[in-house]
């Protein structure tokens, strides 16, 4: 179960910090590194500070981008400071715990960590569905990265050991099933095409709207069979615009006659 | 409340640790920390790793032995891996933070920690009350010691927040007034001397009967009250048997004579 738990770092600046988190992780029972971009890396002090966790830096998988390091994950957590102008669903590190471990039995989920000063970007923030925090002190509340990674993954070594609420969730959790990352993005497309179609959106000019839907959507997080209803609608939207999907780039659309007739 | 909380260190190693365990401790609202015997200290890598925590560097308290860190503590707290040969009362960090949280809003507590590659010794577990492991994987479960003191210190702040638990315990634990460590070391002096006094140890070659004593005292912690009794005891005894606590290193003291005869 622990093993469909990965940590993501994007952008690491320090290597000593990669390999302090190895090690964290590795206490904690966790094995599955992503590092998005990292600077100077390999290095020497990474695998220093990793100690006995060498292992985990040898088998990290490197990608340059998040969307690569997610696209098979059906749940995506952020971690930020509490106060965000845009706020997902928010959760504290204990919390997180409780509810990564149910859905990891059958799920990958990623828990995806920042640049050691700036964070997580906001279009980062963007493609999660859930942030976590960590509860600290409101006067010093930033921890170095390799602090935060221990302590999210301690709190998944807990909850995982005193696992009573599983057996109340899995049922729960094994009715659902959740989109991949990579069907969300198509999801995503359909949508915006759906919405140039119909002359919601100008192409190249969003402006907020796509960002808007795609936030409410990784709030909502869709089952993967309400994707599906929500992908037919588009679908039927289109066909009935007289679009298709294979051919949703008109410059102009017939503006939804049919719909508009009915 | 946390003020009463310190954060002991035996002969760190790296000053990297030394800052990050400054850094570590602030995230989370401590503030008290004690650095025995450093190595390599005052160090630009503590100041660095430190970040914003280097107030807590900088009113550290530095002394040469355990027993200064700890002599005005009522309770001391040690860490380390699960198992030791000689067990004192054993909690995990969750438990000791639940436990420490109502003790500090009267009385001094210290969490002690030992060295970066061998822990504290087996003398210097003898002189604490309880001791503390951190859950972990048992393949790889030894933390970084800047990481263990992240988790410590974390479990403290959580159950400082969400301390439901010390309305209940609080007045228990008001009614209780434990000793100093220096009133216990006091004790175990009394105690030695008297055991000297009638012949049950041989001084310079006590063997291991204190180091039992002092641990069972230690594990059973009593109460001021107690403690107080407990010496009114090794009084009487001195008394009866001819010694005063002013003249308690006869050569050749006389053998509990009265008491034998009783």
């Amino acid at each position: 179960m622990l093993s469909n738990i990965r940590i993501v770092l994007i952008n690491t600046f320090h290597p000593g910090n990669v390999g302090a988190i190895a090690r964290a992780m590795k206490n904690m029972g966790l094995t599955n590194l992503y590092l998005v971009d990292p600077n100077d890396y390999p290095s020497d002090e990474a695998t220093s500070r990793a100690a006995g966790a060498v292992d985990l830096l040898e088998n990290a998988t490197i990608v340059p981008t998040l969307e690569e390091a997610i696209s098979d994950c059906s749940l995506v957590i952020g971690t930020s400071a509490r106060h965000r102008t845009f706020q997902l669903p928010i959760m504290n590190a204990r919390e997180c715990a409780e509810s990564v471990i149910p859905e990891a039995v059958h799920h990958n989920v990623a828990i995806v960590f920042g640049r050691e000063t700036t964070g997580l970007l906001n279009e980062e923030i963007a493609q999660c569905h859930r942030q976590v925090y960590i509860d600290a002190n409101d006067e010093y509340p930033v921890l170095n990265i390799s602090q935060a990674v221990q302590i999210v993954a301690y709190e998944i070594w807990m909850a995982n050991q005193h696992k009573d609420f599983p057996a109340k969730n899995s049922s729960q959790q094994d009715s659902l099933e959740y989109p991949h990352k990579k069907d969300m993005d198509l999801f995503y497309r359909h949508l915006e095409d759906t919405l140039y179609g119909i002359n919601f959106i100008v192409r190249n000019h969003p402006g907020k709207v796509l960002d808007k839907l795609q936030r409410f959507f990784n709030r909502s997080r869709p089952e993967k069979q309400e994707l599906g209803i929500l992908r037919g609608v588009l679908a039927a939207v289109q066909r009935e615009t007289g679009l298709t999907e294979a051919n949703n780039h008109p410059e102009k659309p017939d503006k939804h006659s049919e719909k508009q007739d009915n």
